[in-house]
């Protein structure tokens, strides 16, 4: 199995990127293929310690240009052909790699994998997954952001590629939630009252409406929702996170015992920090386009990547893509019969 | 100054409730009327030592029907002409008293408000506001459940009542954001875009989009949003603090050093959870009718009750509803102009 990195992308420079990748090496038995400036990824490259084995998985291929995290996606992927972003999701049309990975302008990212890969058939719009921690399994949201303004089909074919996609965490039958602001039928804004009678007729195993506060329980394993409100959920959680532990660690420096008391504890809020440290669940794959494609934060660690590498693995190993494509084939046959 | 309490909605008993105004009293020096079963309420009372100055600011005014939590609104107030809520926001409506609150079924409590209160002048749709806790001063968001589905017109009067609002919190120049998924104009969907230039075209204190991550930041002082967006970052927001919480301490469990240091911590961690409890932060109020109205949350402790009734207070003192009154008027000769 091959992985290719886009090696240029994302906000800490080549290096980081590159140093994920070699993480991922050395964890899983996959080969890597670094895209990006040759010059500049293989002097990065000749100042690791690198043992034969690892060498042998590591394959550069050059691109000579790079899309800029201010740039317009659609002006860029137009004028710059040969965009690192660009000649990655190149391989994996070609079939010389199985999946492609890139912290770079997100925006652009996802524009050259519909260009390069096109839309699967059935899908009326490719969007993003991402994957939040509960208390128990991972949860799998989508759209996050790719779609603002959705139909109900749309909705519908989201449920359909999460559900494919959360066969990474070994779920085998996805219990599948409808994001709204109150779990009886017929609560919502009209979007979500119109997808809800759409997914109940479906084969789907539609538990029905969740609401905002279940998201983290790990009742269900897949939540639905239009991009804009799956957005908007995921900065809020990032946000709250992120300002809870300013506000907490705030309150614990304004006592010696308190800041002893942390010291001892520390362990375990380093355990914490990691279950809900977003980087831990690798990047956001884009479901709907004929192959693998995985966005990622341009904030990015190299623990990041390497996570995001893996999973990129993972949804190889289990035929996420031919997961979708059955699901979607099934669904749209629902559909014609309901007509 | 007099605030009506409905001593029979919530999940926790009257008993609560009437502990919630007891504590109160004894924190500001206004009136309150306890709304309900006159026998219920007296002999709660009975049972608490009371001082004659608290009792002399005590009023039991009795009512015979109570809404139960599971009831259809429309059809409660429709039947239950004598409800314990009804009759508080008949108070109002007389004058009799300057506010009213309740922590029982909300669906029931707005359409008592607005049965009995009326909409105010200019108003399309009455919502409801909430205040999140963040790194700053609070930040008051609406639409947060009341309208689902919204128009450009009806995100603006939320911007104008919820300014107005934020006068409670010596707030005088508001920064008003739309809730969106990037920062640029242009981002976000339909309903933000053509909103977006509503509020750039008012003479409102419009700062532009801000992004979920941004609600906890403090660098906005209103966030503007449908009732379907808003109810579900509320949710969201409760839910992950809970989550986050739970699995934190889970952490902490598992080693014996780490729960040493929680306990030397402990006030730390009491005074974060205090920070970010939203009953510290009193109930919604629902703005837009002629009226104060403040809904609780059915499971409020004696100190939510406490903190709502002393929100309700401010909203006098601060004389919110005519500030809301003038904002609007404004704004609506903005709108004529434009025109």
């Amino acid at each position: 199995m091959r992985i290719a990195l886009d090696a240029m992308g994302g906000d800490h420079g080549p290096e980081e990127l590159i140093d994920g990748a070699l993480l991922a090496l050395r964890q899983d038995n996959l080969h890597v293929t670094l895209v990006g400036n040759q010059q500049v990824v293989q002097a990065h490259l000749d100042r690791q310690q690198l043992l034969p084995t690892e060498l042998a998985r590591l394959q550069v291929v050059h691109a000579s240009e790079v899309v800029e995290m201010g740039e317009s996606p659609v002006d860029a992927i137009r004028r710059k052909k040969d965009a690192s972003v660009m000649v990655a999701f190149d391989l994996v049309r070609q079939g010389r790699v199985d999946a492609a990975v890139s912290a770079g302008n997100s925006g652009a990212t996802m524009a050259a994998a519909v260009r390069k890969l096109g839309r699967m058939e059935h899908v009326a719009r490719p969007g993003i997954a991402t994957v939040f921690p509960t208390l128990q399994k991972p949860v799998v949201m989508m759209d996050v952001g790719a779609n603002v303004d959705c139909r109900p089909q749309h909705l519908c074919q989201f449920a359909v590629m999460a559900s494919a996609f959360s066969h990474i965490f070994n779920i085998d039958h996805p219990r599948i939630g409808l994001l709204s602001i109150g779990e009886e039928v017929g609560k919502g804004n009209l979007l979500v009252k119109e997808t809800y009678d759409r997914l109940a007729a479906s084969s789907l195993n539609f538990i029905g409406n969740v609401e905002g506060r279940d998201v983290f329980q790990g009742e269900v394993d897949v939540i639905v929702c239009d991009g804009f409100v799956g957005n908007i959920c995921l900065k809020v959680s990032e946000g709250l996170a992120s300002a809870a532990m300013q506000m907490l660690k705030g309150e614990i420096m304004k006592s010696p015992l308190a800041k002893l008391g942390y010291l001892l504890a520390r362990p375990a809020f380093r355990a914490f920090a990691k279950r809900v440290d977003y980087a831990e669940y690798g990047g956001a794959p884009l479901l709907g386009v004929n192959g693998i494609a995985i966005i990622c934060h341009g904030k990015s660690s190299a623990e990041a990547i390497k996570n995001a590498i893996l999973e990129a693995a993972q949804m190889v190993k289990k035929q996420v893509i031919s997961k979708i494509g059955a699901g979607l084939a099934a669904n749209a046959q629902d559909e014609e019969v309901e007509d």
